[in-house]
């Protein structure tokens, strides 16, 4: 059945329905005003959102609806988890064309609902309204954090350790792979990176309590993402390309095809991995903590600087600038 | 200058100048993965989000920038008021394609600065991104109110009066102007209420105090806002057509240009004003207080039944049921 056939209001009744087991305790939530959520003494709470556009940030034959769903959500919580915080709270805002089948929503609705459900996160409010070109997705979300604890990016210090959980550039791979129309059983774990994120809620806590001092998710490429906290800390930070975390997959990706490696490893977006800075010393404490309890791997890549500027140690001992980088929206297509 | 010659991290730069000036008490604000907000003791937060999309709800043609702007924030903010709720926070997502001049965005930007800092409002966050077919905006926004004190819509009860602040179906008539082409400077009240709609926020505060029980804004029209309290509350409503308010604007353009002047006084939506209900003797206080501080003319135009269903009494005291209606996004246009 199409939307224009369902109508807005029913849709809205079924969404209603499907998020109300994500928020038993909620003061009041779909079907209001606005939601109206309890604070907790002595917490602060974060907020960010995140729009998706078909054409843009996604194509439907990527991923099943479920997946973007799930994806839509997940791009939000890792910004919640990389300031320190406990994912609460997500608004959901849904444009689609009048040719758009309810099952498609529906079940891009559960993707996002499943991971709330995961996530302990209550879907408490949003908005639904038809699109003149392709499905938009608008998600915002909030946590919260005891009072002073946010990880902003602004605390990396001289000396501090960079470290990464994840691996870098998987997600480039699984773009490209999809991108030029490769078979999604070669490498599926880059593929898995792209369409199925999963927000480091659990890894975000362990490197709070851990004492990392500055924190980014890894959205935009760890060439733009570490730019963000050097230039929020006013420092610079030294990295080595050896030890930077990577997919086998992405390695054999590369070398069966001629990607180019370091570029997808250094800049490639949508790893939502983390991207931190901890005292020397606390670092090893912080990698077994986080890899023992989660099983997410957790690398050193390299040390932060007093002097500007980030430089890259490549496997033979040479040190160049870091290549400038990350994706620009508006330039991208200019 | 086009927002491709500009590139998105420049524009997010101006973006973060701009608008930090509404936000000098927020902890961490626009630049980070997510925004630190401070909660106040013995409250609660309400959180509502509304998509506006260029072709479905409005044309570039029809209003300036900021003009724009300053609607995408007045919006959501009437959500918040009709809560009863303080608005605080907001977060503002765009997404436009390369051929936007900045100088556009930057207004519209301006706009929603301006509401924003009329109101209180910090604005902590957002998102930028291209897109393929017009301009896209998704806002977000957060208020504080005392615990327990939230106005939802199902408190209210048999007996109780329904009022309605400023006039009904003022934003219909003026954009049915907009649409039909009429000179803007005919009935500029009514274009006034369409394109530029100020959120009832005293208005809300003041209903609140008076001992207002249900409340909503008047968003989607009359017939679907009362609609909304009455299921939610589990009653009925009997309302008198001679009691509505019609600007005197939209009754001379009815009369001379032919409008259906009853569909558009109790189905028109965006008039953003409050509907709300309060006990029958607490009704000629609520009128006088709302009206003496603000202005804002309000009207008892009913009274709340125990019967389910909404029945109209027209100008010859015969009664109908309210006639279905009520904005549908994906059946408007199916």
């Amino acid at each position: 059945m199409l939307v224009s056939a369902l109508g807005e209001e029913a849709l809205i009744d079924q969404l209603r329905r499907l998020f109300a087991v994500t928020a038993p305790g909620v003061p009041t939530s779909i079907g209001d005003d606005a939601a109206v959520i309890d604070t907790i003494s002595g917490h602060q709470m974060v907020w960010t959102t995140d729009m998706l556009l078909e054409g843009v940030h996604f194509l439907k034959t990527w991923q099943t609806p479920r997946q973007l769903g799930r994806k839509s959500l997940a791009v939000n919580l890792s910004d919640i988890a990389a300031m320190g915080a406990v994912p609460r709270y997500a608004l959901l805002s849904i444009a689609c064309t009048l040719r758009t089948q309810v099952d498609y929503l529906l079940e891009f609705c559960q993707g996002f609902c499943d991971l709330a459900g995961e996530t302990g996160v209550a879907v408490i409010g949003g908005d639904t309204s038809a699109s003149s070109d392709g499905l938009v997705v608008s998600v915002s979300a909030g946590g919260q954090v005891l009072t002073g604890k946010a990880l902003s990016r602004s605390g990396a210090r001289p000396g501090d350790s960079v470290l990464v959980t994840g691996y870098l550039g998987s997600a480039a791979g699984g773009l490209r792979q999809l991108q030029d129309g490769i078979d999604s059983g070669r490498y599926p774990g880059l593929q898995q990176a792209f369409i199925a994120p999963m927000p480091a809620v659990a890894e975000a806590r362990l490197a709070l309590e851990s004492g990392a001092n500055a924190m980014t998710d890894i959205s935009d490429g760890l060439a733009s993402d570490l730019k963000h906290i050097c230039l929020a800390s006013c420092v610079g930070a030294s990295i080595s390309r050896e030890l930077m975390p990577v997919h086998p997959e992405l390695a054999a990706a590369a070398a069966q095809l001629g990607w180019d490696l370091d570029a997808m490893v250094m800049a490639g977006g949508e790893d939502y991995g983390l991207l931190f800075t901890i005292g020397a010393n606390e670092a090893p404490a912080a990698v077994a903590a986080i890899q023992s309890a989660t099983g997410t791997p957790v690398a050193v890549i390299g040390e932060i600087t007093a002097a500007a500027g980030i430089s890259v140690i490549d496997e033979q001992g040479r040190q160049s600038p870091m290549p400038a980088s990350g994706f620009d929206h508006f330039l991208k297509y200019g």
